[in-house]
């Protein structure tokens, strides 16, 4: 778990292919058992494989290369009426993507959790026609990896403030 | 990877004892190598070992016989400087706080993630006197489990709003 976790890495470069339904499956899976305020697990998912709407949720991000490239993609829903505390809510949803990036790694899968798509959630929301009161907060894209990148971290210490 | 994730529960009653602090900081690592938004690590964590602390920090929530009770408590802050949208901020700090989690779990801790107290956000600060600049996000209470909870989820396809 713990070298899992130091090994994932942002993958934004794939090697094409497809991927087993039931692989993704595995993947949403996971993201259903992370933990939430009041359990009220906030997550919806959209599965998006179809190549010519993985091109237009591309075209709503400056990162469309990517989710075109990809050959999956999972748009992560804040499902607003279970929503309690948009802290929290937001919280909640982020232990659901790392869930979801966690299994994908563990799985010989790549993903990159992308939000700077974010800033078209709307069109995001109608092009996927998701129902009312739903509200984007993550895309992730999944594909066999195509890249080993790097990555890095601030120090331990420096993010520890009090220690006893 | 799969099945850690799935069987993680909170733990809210501990055997008792003390934590040797590798442990603890296995746990800190596993939050540090979360992913974030532009990479920004917003995270920062207080660790809080003493009993009369615990108890005063115990005293700012309903739930502070868990606090108590505990061995350790891991105090998780955004760094508003570090931070810039806070919807992703928020994310982030989610997915620092499920590694920890599954990484308590799989080390044999039992841990549970406590929202409540955010109420008294600036009281807590205050008590584990953190440096400014510093906002409370989530408090999480570790300990040698005493308990084995069940828990559920909403089925799979409830969270599933679109599937091609």
């Amino acid at each position: 778990m713990l070298q899992a976790i130091k090994e994932r890495r942002s993958i934004r470069r794939y090697a094409g292919g497809s991927i087993a339904h039931d692989l993704i499956d595995a993947v949403l899976e996971a993201g259903r058992w992370a933990p939430s305020g009041l359990n009220n697990q906030p997550w919806r998912f959209a599965i998006v494989r179809d190549a010519e709407i993985r091109a237009k949720l591309g075209s709503f991000t400056h990162y469309g290369s990517i989710i075109k490239s990809s050959s999956v993609c999972v748009a992560v829903f804040l499902h607003l009426a279970s929503g309690y505390d948009r802290d929290k809510d937001c919280m909640g949803i982020g232990a659901c993507v790392q869930n979801m990036l966690l299994a994908a790694h563990s799985l010989g899968l790549g993903a990159v959790w992308l939000g700077e798509i974010l800033k078209s959630k709307g069109e995001v929301a109608r092009l996927l026609e998701v129902p009312d009161g739903l509200e984007l907060m993550a895309v992730i894209a999944l594909g066999l990896p195509g890249e080993e990148p790097e990555s890095d971290r601030l120090p331990f210490d420096t993010l520890i403030v009090r220690k006893a």
